[in-house]
Parts: structure tokens; C-alpha cells; sequence
């Protein structure tokens, strides 16, 4: 399957839009804050460039697109105050796949920027897009400062080859066999690897990289609840129904992976293009409000339901077709209600912090 | 009125896109060919980047985005073979107003990339998005080598102030009275005197500029025949029929200027930035295809409908309403048919090649 048709989160324009269904990934990325201020502390400490190149990779549409280059805004600022350093210019490219919605993107870029002149003053902020595969080059050679990719990396270049055994289940799951583990494993080690050392010919020597993805707490994978058993078993419910084949449910897989961080240093290390600074697990909330706002199980499930719809409604329907979404999503809502403690209420999480050798 | 959010080609998958009704503008493209080659020329023969960093200013979304930056690879290519240079990397970003189809641009950027690859080799060209006016700061200080702008500065940033006697018009016409003329000619001298200030910011010094747009041949402007008299007159026809109210029209005009070429030496004197390297004026057919394949006037006028509804339904949607359009141009194609001389059959057009005084 060439996945990188399908893989986008849903449009602004979508009933269920990626933009109104993304709170827990934005409470990712301030999660990850310190990491970022740490790493263009240290990128200060050797030089400040007259303009900073910034790429936000797998920028994806809504208000999340804006959170990571506010906050990187906002340490530079600080950063250079403290240290009365002259501001640098700022050139930030958002890069996403062709067929995200860079329109919705681009119309929100006159806002960012008059609320960005506002708080901080006209400190030449110019923002662009850049549409294609991480997996592949996508700027000049030695040209950005710094890359920032958020809840992005988890989707692989493709399925991974060899899976067909994974009957019954869409993505690795404790009852998957093993070789489904490897293939996974495997087709992780090639997409990672090869990220890697297309961003180490395009970030500076000592420029910085800060990537957080999903991932997994156990090292054995087949030790782990990965939750989407609860979008399978739904599949599965309109098996039983009637509404899809049986087959086409064995056939499709997701095309995502969840590495623990072990995996995640010893690709840094392999690669070789970067040193690795700083590598951390950490677990989110799916529904962040859910403990504060005492919600009822079924409105966190709907919430859940429609954070995963967001992002996976494009590549099921280019699988099973656009008229089982709702019905999909309505089970699949129930099934996750009906399972309070299941992994999909938390996400395990990894950032890393790299520095590019040169 | 805030041109800008009206301000865009029809999008993609519209009836009569901009995509599918813009040969013309090509044709003015190619046209311009051996000035761009020579500023290309001029600028190896100072200093060849490691990477170029091109901007071509109101792409809109259609074949046209590609063919310049197609000719200036072109270009490159034959003169670093010739004169045996390193052929540098290439980075493209493509600009217009947020409103712009951006999603139809970038789904074409892979095809484009593709083609390159096939017919030059991998010589690393980056193509990325920059939604904004070229009225304003759009790139980091210094950071452009060769800037092409192609039928978009004709465009003001506005209406003009003070053309409310220019009932009946929507453009100057003969028939306007002479503070019309003066307020359309006060406001494209700001509009262009601020776009070289901003470009003079953003391109490094000596680097070149090619901008092409509609222009007039005599310096009387009121003794130009500007061809929007016909879409004056179906407007009328439509006020006639009841079906526009005749206050609507006179209060309507469109917000573009067509300078005589001293207007446009004297503007780029007088801001100062740029040395007038080059200054054509050069007459277009609207419908290049019309003398060899000897069209019928009908087709040549549905042609020239579909060119002017292409370019100009937003704007005439954001005051008229959607409603009107399609009677609108049946009419107009009639009227362009029944006046086979007026000149809505070619175009004046005006190139500058400019140089950053730096």
C-alpha cells in the first residue's frame, strides 16, 4: 500500500476535523517544552544566526500547527532578553504530506503572525510550507537550525511487508504472531535510519532536533497493550454484522509503530549523524480534561473516539470505503467506554533531543 | 475594500478554473524567456550560491506555477554546462495571498520534482508555500537571489480612494473623468514603490528581479482603449435586464492599473533601490492559439470569457454575488464576439529585469 496518499489527519472542513480533535497532542508538545528551551539554550550558547531556519515536520492543519513555533518563539525571546542577545530573524517552514490541507494551514498564518507582532513586537517572523515525505529530502543542504517533530514519526513510510499474518488485528497486538513484531520492528529501523540521515544533511553542524512519537513502556513488543485491540475489535463487530468482509479486515494494518526507547537509541547510534543528548518516556492523557472535569466515561470515549477518527479516517476509508466511518467510529466509541482501563486513555510517549555531529 | 481576501484565481476544481484558463499568462511567461536568461547570466557571473534561493511572487495554482520555475532550472542547467559550474541547489518558494488554491499547488509539487529528476538528474530543487501580499515583508533579510513575478502586479492592494464618479466603469476608460485616472495612478505608484521596498530587504545585493505585468501603450491614459469597457457594458446589459442594480456597478471597480512604461522607470528611480537593468513593453494575443487555427470569433470570445471569469470571479462574487456570473460572462463572451477590435483580444504587457543596489 502507498500510504502517503492516505496519510493525513482529517481536513478543517471534515464533519470530525483534525483542528477541533487534537487537544491531547498539543498537551504533548508542552510537555516537551523544556527539551526544546534546552536545546536552543545550548544552540545559543555557540552562535545565533542572523535569521534561524525552524522546520516544524508533520505540521499537520489547526491550531497545533502554530503551539510548537509559538513556544519556540516565545523561548527565543526569553533566551535573548536574559542573555541580551540581538533577536534573530525567524524563517519557519511547516512541512506536511501533499495531501495535507495547507490551505486551512496557510489561512491561519495572518493571525499567527498579527498576534505574534502584538505580544512580542516585529521581529521578522516569515512562515512558509513545504509539502512531501520526511522519509525523503526536503530542504537545502546544511540549511536549517533547528527540526521539531511532534506525534508525527509514529507512521512509517508504509505497511511494513510480511504482516499478512496478522489476522484479526490492524496493528501489533499481544495476540499478533511473532514475525509481525519484526516486520514492524524492521520497517521502523529503515524509515527512522533514513529520516535521520536525510535531516543530517540538511541541519547545520550542532544544530538541533527535537522528535517526540508514540511509543511503548516494554522492551519484549509482545508484552505490550497498544490499545488499538479496541478499533480492531470494532472492525470485527461489523464483521459480525455484515458489514465488512472478514478479509478485508486480515488485510489491513496501520501503518504506524510504537518503539521503546532502547530501539530508539540504538538507531540514533547506528546512524551515526547525531549525538544523542537527552532521551525520555513519558505518558499523556488522551483526554487531558477527563480528571479535572470529572467527565462521564461516555463522553471521554466519544472524546477518544474522535482524536483517533481524526487522524486514522483517511487511511481506513481508503481501505474499507467512506460508508462505514460513522458506524465505525459509534462502536468503536462504545467499545472504549466499555473498557475504562484500556491503553487508549493514556499514550506512552518518547522525546529525544539530537544534536547533528556535522 | 480589503481586495485581499477576493483576491485569488479561481481554484482547481472550480467550473472555470484559473488551472484549466490561463494560456495566455504562459505565453507572456515565455515570452520573457531571454531576459530572465540574461539576468541569470549577469548574476553567475558575479558569484554562484551553493544554493539559489528563487521566489516567484504570485503563483496562483495551475500549470503556470511551474513553467518559470521550469525555465529558470532550464536556464541554470545550460549555463552552469556551459561555462562549467558547480550547478547549485535550488530553493523555490511560491507565493500568493492566503487565499490562494495552495493544496492543488503543492499536489502537484511531487509531479514536478518527478519531471526534474527524469530530464536533469537529482540536483536538488526544494519547493515550498509562502501565503501572504507581496505588498508586505514575506522572506528573512537578504536571503533571495532571483526574484520573477509574472501578471499579478497589476493587482493593486485596493480600490483606490476617490474613484466614486466613475459610474458606468469599473476600470478607467476613456469615458472617466480625470481624478479617476490620477486616484488609480497615486495608488499603483504606492503599491509598487512599497513592493521594491520590500523586495530590496529581502534580495541580496546585486541580486535580480524580472517582473512582468499589464501595462499601456500611451502615456495619456485617458487615450488607451483598455478593453474592460466590454465587461463595463455586460454588467449594464445585466442592470438592464433588472438583474444588477445600476448603484452596484457604479460603485464597483476593479482594483488593478495598467502604467505606461515611464511611469514605471520613474517609480523605480524615484524609490531608489534597484537599477532599471531592462524595460520592454511587448504586445500578447489573449488567445495565442486563435490566428493559426483560424477560430471562430465565437470560440475566441468564450475563450477570452473563460480567461477574464478565471482571473476575476471572486472579486466580482465579493460584490455582485454568486448569482450573476454565469449570465454575466454568457454576455460578456457576446460582447467580445460582436467587437472583434477591441483590445480584450491582446494584452499590453510591460517587462522591468532590476537589479538590488544593495
Amino acid at each position: 500500500m502507498a500510504a502517503e496518499n492516505a496519510l493525513h489527519m482529517n481536513a478543517a472542513e471534515h464533519e470530525i476535523s483534525y483542528a477541533n480533535n487534537s487537544v491531547f497532542q498539543k498537551e504533548v508538545i508542552l510537555k516537551v517544552r523544556p527539551i526544546i528551551e534546552e536545546s536552543i539554550i545550548a544552540a545559543f550558547s555557540e552562535f545565533v544566526p542572523a535569521c534561524m531556519k525552524v522546520a516544524e515536520l508533520g505540521c499537520s492543519s489547526g491550531p497545533n500547527t502554530f503551539v510548537a513555533i509559538a513556544l519556540v518563539v516565545d523561548i527565543i525571546h526569553a533566551i535573548c532578553r536574559q542573555q541580551q542577545l540581538k533577536l534573530p530573524e525567524l524563517e519557519v517552514l511547516l512541512n506536511d504530506l501533499p495531501e495535507n490541507d495547507f490551505n486551512s494551514m496557510f489561512r491561519s498564518v495572518p493571525n499567527f503572525i498579527d498576534r505574534l507582532k502584538k505580544e512580542k513586537g516585529d521581529m521578522g517572523c516569515y512562515v512558509g510550507g513545504v509539502a512531501g515525505s520526511f522519509y525523503d529530502r526536503l530542504f537545502p543542504t546544511r540549511s536549517l537550525h533547528f527540526v521539531h517533530c511532534s506525534y508525527a514519526l509514529m507512521w512509517l513510510s508504509k505497511v511494513p511487508v510480511g504482516v499478512e499474518s496478522n489476522k484479526g488485528n490492524i496493528f501489533m497486538a499481544r495476540s499478533s504472531p511473532p514475525n509481525v513484531f519484526k516486520a514492524y520492528a524492521d520497517q521502523f529501523q529503515k524509515d527512522f535510519t533514513k529520516f535521520l540521515s536525510m535531516r543530517s544533511e540538511e541541519i547545520i553542524p550542532q544544530g538541533r532536533m527535537v522528535l517526540t512519537f508514540m511509543a511503548r513502556k516494554n522492551q519484549n513488543p509482545s508484552d505490550e497493550d497498544y490499545g488499538w485491540e479496541l478499533l480492531a475489535k470494532s472492525l470485527l463487530d461489523l464483521v459480525a454484522q455484515g458489514v465488512v468482509k472478514e478479509a478485508d479486515v486480515d488485510s489491513f494494518n496501520l501503518p504506524m509503530y510504537s518503539p521503546c526507547k532502547e530501539e530508539v537509541a540504538e538507531i540514533v547510534e547506528r546512524e551515526g549523524s547525531f549525538e544523542n543528548n537527552e532521551l525520555q518516556v513519558f505518558v499523556v492523557d488522551t483526554v487531558p480534561l477527563s480528571r479535572e472535569k470529572q467527565l462521564r466515561d461516555e463522553d471521554v470515549a466519544k472524546t477518544i473516539a474522535n482524536t483517533v477518527r481524526a487522524a486514522t479516517e483517511p487511511i481506513l476509508c481508503d481501505h474499507f470505503g467512506d460508508s462505514i466511518i460513522e458506524e465505525l467510529f459509534i462502536r468503536f466509541a462504545e467499545n472504549v467506554a466499555n473498557a475504562p482501563n484500556n491503553s487508549m486513555h493514556q499514550r506512552v510517549s518518547i522525546v529525544v533531543l539530537l544534536t547533528n555531529k556535522g
